[in-house]
C-alpha cells in the first residue's frame, strides 16, 4: 500500500506545471526513499529528473517500491481542483490500477478525491553519473527566466559564457544580436538574489532557447536556479524544492555545425 | 412615464454579466413593485428570473405597467461603458419604442447618455408556484463556482447528493472520477463563509455542468449561494442581491436514461 | 558619435508601445537639441511627433545631426528586455549603419546590450505651424481613453463638441446612440485630474474612433493629455513627457461626406 501526505500541496502543483509541457506520459516510482520520475522530452533531446525525499512527506507509506504511469496532462488536470492551500494525500493500493489523489482544505470542511486509471509505460532508467563541473552558476530563477524570455524574441540559439567575472547570455537573429552580463554580486541584502559562480575553468556553450524556456517553467519552485557546465556533459539546470529535493532539466549543448544551420 | 435611479450601478453590470450568456433577448417588466426579468434560456432548458424591488432604488417612478424587450449583449456592451461607482438611472416615455440608460459619475463631472431601440419580444410569463425542497443546501459562492469549474474539466455532468452531514458533488470522465465533499460549518467567522444544510430528506439529483457553470456568473452578486432540492422538482440556485431582490435559476435534473446516453 | 543616456528608461518603452502600432517605420532625428521622430501612419491619415529634449537626458552626446531609420517593432521587441529601472543608453558611431542599445540595471549587476541595424526610410519632414486653436480642452488621459474605448463598442466615429460647459462626445451605430459630457472641474483635489476647457470659438468635429483608440496608446506617458481644436486644422492630441518634451498626433476632420459614408 501508498500513502503520501504532502502538507504543502501547491508543490505538486507546481512540480506538475514544470514538467508537463516537456513529457506527455511518465512513470512516478515510489520507494523507501522518496517520490520520484525520470523522464526524457518527447523528441528525446532533453531529461527531466524530480526526486521528492520520503522525509519531506508529512506521512510516507510505501510498502513495496511502485512504479505508476500517469498521463501528466490529466494529472495536471486533477492537481488543478487543489487549492494552494490544501493538504494533498497519494493513495494506491499494491498492484492497482489506479491512484487516488486526495485534497483536504486546511479547516478540513472541504474534502476532494480524485481517482484515475494507472498505464503501462515502457521506460529505462538512465543512470546519471556524478561529474564535476568546469562552472556552476547560481542565479535568481527570475532572472535566468527573465533572460531566456527575452533573448527569445531575437533569437533561436543562446551561448552562455562563463568567466570569473560573470555569465553572458549571447543570441543573435534577424533584427540584430544581443548580450546580457550578469555579473557575481553576493553582497546583496538577499542571499537569493545573489550570483555566484564558482569556475574551474572558463566554459562557453550553446543551447536551444526553446528547451531553456520550457525549463524555466519550474521557476516558481525555487527562487534560485542552478547552471552547470562542461564543455563535454550535458547542461545542467537544477531547482532546488526545498528541504525536500529537486527538479533537474538535463540539455546536450548544440555542436558548432547545428549552430550554422539554425 | 418610467424613471428608475440606482445609486449603486454596479449591480446592474453584474445582472447583465450574470444573464447575457443563458438568455439573449428578454422582456424586462416594470411595474410599481420593482423591475424583474424572466427568461428561458435559448435552449429552453433553464429558466432565469431576476426581482430588483422598487424600495432599493433611490428614485422609482413607473407610472404604468411596461414590458421593455431588450437584446441582452447590446445592453451589456452599454452597462461596460458605466463605470463601477457610477449612478445608473433607467429612463423611457410610455409607449416609447427606445429606453435611456444615463451613467452618472459620482462627482457629476462625467454624465454619459445611451440611447437604445426595443424590442418585440413574446413571451410567455411562467407562474412558479412556491414550493417545499427536501433539502437547501447554502454555501459560499466562491466555493460553489469553484467546485462546478474545477469538475468540468472531468466529466459533464455533477451529481450533487445531500445528507445531514454535507453536499457531495461528483462526476465522473475519461480520466477518472471525482467526488468533492463540503461539510456543514456554520461555526466560521464569517456568516458568508458558513456551509448550512437544511434538509428534511436526502436527495441525489444530476445537472449539466456545462448550465451550472453558466449559473455560477452570477457569483460576484452576493457571497453566498443557496440550492433547493427535490427529487421531483427543477433545483432553484439562487443568488440574494443585496436588500433588493434576487437572481434565481431554474434546471430540470438529469433523469436516469439521459445521464447513460451522455 | 552619438551616446544618449536615459535614467527613465521606462519613459522610451512607453514612447515606442504609443507609436509602433501606428507607424511601422521611421527616423529617429537626433541633434544637440534633443531626440525627436516624425512620421505619418501607415495609411497617410495622421502623424505622430516626438520630441525629448537634449536637457531632460542624463548624458546627451550629438557631435553632428543623425537621422537614425528603424523598424518600430524591432525597437518595441528589444525595449521589452528592457526592465522597468533600467537605464537605457542608445549609441552610434557617426556614418555607422547599426545602433546599439544598452539597458543597465539599477544595481549595475546586469548589463545588456542589442545591436540592431539602420535601415534607410526616405521621409520628408514636414514643417507644422504654429497654430491658434478654437478650443483646448485638457482632462485626464484615462478618462480620454476610457471613452474612445466605450464609444467603439457603439460606433466608428466620434463628435467632439466643445461649449463653455464642456466637452461632449458623441456616437451613434447599429445598437444605439451615446453622448458623454465631460464638464470642467479645476476644483478638483489633484490638478491632473482636471477637466479644463479654453475656448474662443465653439467647435464640434468628427473623428475616426479607431485613431483616436491608436492615440491614448500613449496614456501611460501622462496622466493628462490636450485635445486642440479648430474647424479648419487638424486636431492635436498631445501628451506631455515629464519635462522632456512631448508625444503629439495629428488628425484631420472627417467632412460631413465622410460621415455620410461611415
Amino acid at each position: 500500500m501508498l500513502e503520501l501526505r504532502l502538507v504543502q500541496g501547491s508543490l505538486l502543483k507546481k512540480v506538475l506545471e514544470a514538467i508537463k509541457d516537456l513529457v506527455t506520459d511518465a512513470n512516478f516510482d515510489c520507494s523507501t526513499s522518496g517520490f520520484s520520475l525520470q523522464a526524457m522530452d518527447s523528441s528525446h533531446v532533453a531529461l527531466v529528473a524530480l526526486l521528492l525525499r520520503s522525509d519531506g512527506f508529512e506521512h510516507f507509506r510505501c510498502d513495496r517500491s511502485l512504479s505508476m504511469g500517469m498521463n501528466l496532462n490529466h494529472v495536471s488536470k486533477l492537481l488543478k481542483c487543489a487549492s494552494n492551500d490544501d493538504i494533498i494525500t497519494i493513495k494506491a493500493d499494491d498492484d492497482a490500477d489506479t491512484v487516488t489523489f486526495m485534497f483536504e482544505s486546511p479547516r478540513q470542511d472541504k474534502i476532494a478525491d480524485f481517482e484515475m486509471k494507472l498505464m503501462d509505460i515502457k521506460s529505462e532508467h538512465l543512470g546519471i553519473p556524478e561529474a564535476e563541473y568546469q562552472s556552476i552558476v547560481k542565479m535568481p530563477s527570475q532572472e535566468f527566466a527573465r533572460i531566456c524570455k527575452d533573448l527569445s524574441s531575437i533569437g533561436d540559439t543562446v551561448v552562455i559564457s562563463v568567466t570569473k567575472e560573470g555569465v553572458k547570455f549571447s543570441t543573435r537573429g534577424d533584427i540584430g544580436s544581443a548580450n546580457i552580463v550578469c555579473r557575481q554580486n553576493s553582497t546583496v541584502d538577499k542571499p537569493e538574489d545573489a550570483t555566484t559562480i564558482q569556475m574551474k575553468e572558463p566554459v562557453s556553450l550553446t543551447f536551444a532557447l526553446r528547451y531553456m524556456n520550457s525549463f524555466t517553467k519550474a521557476t516558481p519552485l525555487s527562487s534560485s536556479v542552478s547552471i552547470s557546465m562542461s564543455s563535454d556533459l550535458p547542461v545542467v539546470v537544477e531547482y532546488k524544492i526545498a528541504e525536500m529535493g529537486y527538479l533537474r532539466y538535463y540539455l546536450a549543448p548544440k555542436i558548432e555545425d547545428d549552430e550554422e544551420q539554425s
